[in-house]
């Protein structure tokens, strides 16, 4: 099944939408939002499954589908923490600045909680005051849970996850350091993070989605070329369950949290990079400095994940950095 | 202005509350919740102040106002983010620790985001599956904003407080160490939140609000023994305006934002602590090892704040300390 929300209102209006993304009708007849079907998840689910069965049939009046039309899934959400799973990224990180990596963090998970009440859409202007902040993408992963009670273990929490999406957690890498020095971790350092136009259940990835982990490429795309494309199944060191139950070890875990994978990152560096830091800091282990600038204003990234037939999966990610002015 | 949450459904059932919380009167007619009313708050306001001078002049059906009865007035929200204002409390944990505070933290204000999807009720009791994680209790002001622009700077800032309340920002501080030196800041060693019964609008405080300010001491009692009432208005390095224009540098704050003080303290130490974590601090400086120890299964921490004849102005946050047991 696969689930979006049309720009209307703070929570979007909830549809379905077809497999190959090409139509969709109404549900919020269903459940007036994502968040309110997720509230009540085991009444709505069966009842949203069915109209998608229908709109694959043919059977209800339905529409063209416009990624251009959709907010993020959950427009607003209560809770969004964000992994750093891909263990290797965080080692390169180390590296580049000469520092070495506990080795804590390859049994412990990294996580922070981002800003969850101002999500952009899948399509929105980046709008930032500065490009002196290092403005910067990071394509991820991400899993909506139902309620996790507070204690529930790996084995268990995947159990508790509802949909599946794609991120784009953006990032201000020169305004990084000095927050992370302050001790108490990012804050204006991770602006609003952008999500893809339509999250799925599990079971539309099919044998793609096995070990609590999604196992195709994630693609980001600057300005239209490759930036890179790893196997999100590939060298994530904590899948989506182990992180859950890490977010979940002090308390419950409400309806509609985003549970993030970090960004995506294989050992093997033919597949490229999910943000341009990784690129930069590959470039400064090769040549002493980085030669690759952040994101400038006009700058367009695209994320999307794509099946073996190359058909799109979430609807794409497709964003440029403007300039913002504050209001007066 | 006074508003609380009956418990009932996720978000709550708004209610208006009278001054001296001895009565209350349904809103849900005005707007379902608060997070609702808060929305559109230019709109349902009016209407809301309406009912409460009705509910004042005894010309409304009314029912008798039990706190216990009451979800915190936000039972989810979409952000909380917490500040740590009074700086000398912060340099107070780094001297304990022997650690020279930064200059800087004089001047660009640490703030943490926390969970804001599974708040505890105001009376409701604090599970924990251990005491070896050092359970204390954190006495802070916060405050509720409307939609709040990026980049609004701490003049226009104050204008957008919707309403005050008190919290209980529990804190693990066993948990913290080493959650710090991973590097990401707090996550687990912050589990949920409490916050006071009722939520009061700015003019409610009169005088003793003032300079984006609460000038009034907030109380704080383990088992029924005080262990602090330092005035909130005092050494209060940056105020709820500067710390809302920190928070809004590089995004939108939504309407429902949270935004609290952090502990409060004052530099005179005669008026006690507002946490168990500076009370050993000062045990440390002074005897070079703490004596009281975290709080215990059983131990009640109540926090309120009082007006100049001593009325309660949001009710009193009334919670045990019990032992959990994860769901097997």
């Amino acid at each position: 099944m696969k689930l979006a929300s049309l720009k209307k209102g703070r929570d979007g209006e909830l549809i379905v939408v077809s497999r190959d993304l090409t139509r969709h009708c109404g549900a919020a007849d269903i459940a007036p939002s994502l968040q309110a079907a997720l509230d009540d998840w085991e009444t709505i689910e069966p009842r949203l499954r069915a109209r998608f069965n229908a709109l694959q049939q043919g059977e209800v009046t339905s529409f063209p589908f416009d990624p251009g039309e959709c907010h993020s899934p959950l427009p607003r959400a209560y809770h969004w923490a964000d992994g750093s799973a891909y263990v290797n990224h965080v080692e390169l990180v180390r590296k580049a600045r000469g520092v070495e990596m506990p080795e804590s963090f390859w049994t412990d998970p990294l996580m922070y909680q981002g800003g969850s009440d101002t999500f952009l859409a899948p399509r929105e202007n980046i709008a930032m005051a500065s490009t002196e902040w290092g403005i910067d993408f990071e394509a991820e992963v991400a899993v909506i849970t139902g309620d996790v009670p507070m204690g529930t273990d790996a084995e268990k929490a995947g159990g508790h996850i509802r949909l599946l999406m794609l991120v784009n957690d953006v990032s201000l890498r020169n305004l990084i350091p000095g927050e992370l020095a302050k001790g108490f971790g990012f804050y204006q350092s991770k602006p609003s993070s952008a999500f893809s136009p339509v999250a799925v259940t599990p079971d539309e990835l099919g044998h793609r989605w096995r070990d609590g982990k999604v196992h195709l490429p994630l693609h980001a795309r600057l300005n239209g070329e490759k930036i890179g494309s790893p196997n999100a199944g590939v060298d994530m060191t904590f899948n989506f369950p182990q992180l859950i139950a890490h977010a979940a070890k002090s308390r419950n875990l409400g309806a509609g949290t985003i549970i993030g994978s970090g960004t995506v990152s294989n050992v093997d560096r033919s597949s490229g990079s999910c943000c341009l830091a990784e690129v930069r800091m590959l470039e400064m282990i090769a040549d002493g400095k980085p030669s690759t600038p952040f994101m400038q204003f006009g700058d367009r990234i695209e994320i999307a994940m794509y099946d073996e037939m190359d058909a799109d999966i979430f609807g794409t990610i497709d964003q440029r950095v403007v300039e913002y002015v504050a209001p007066q």
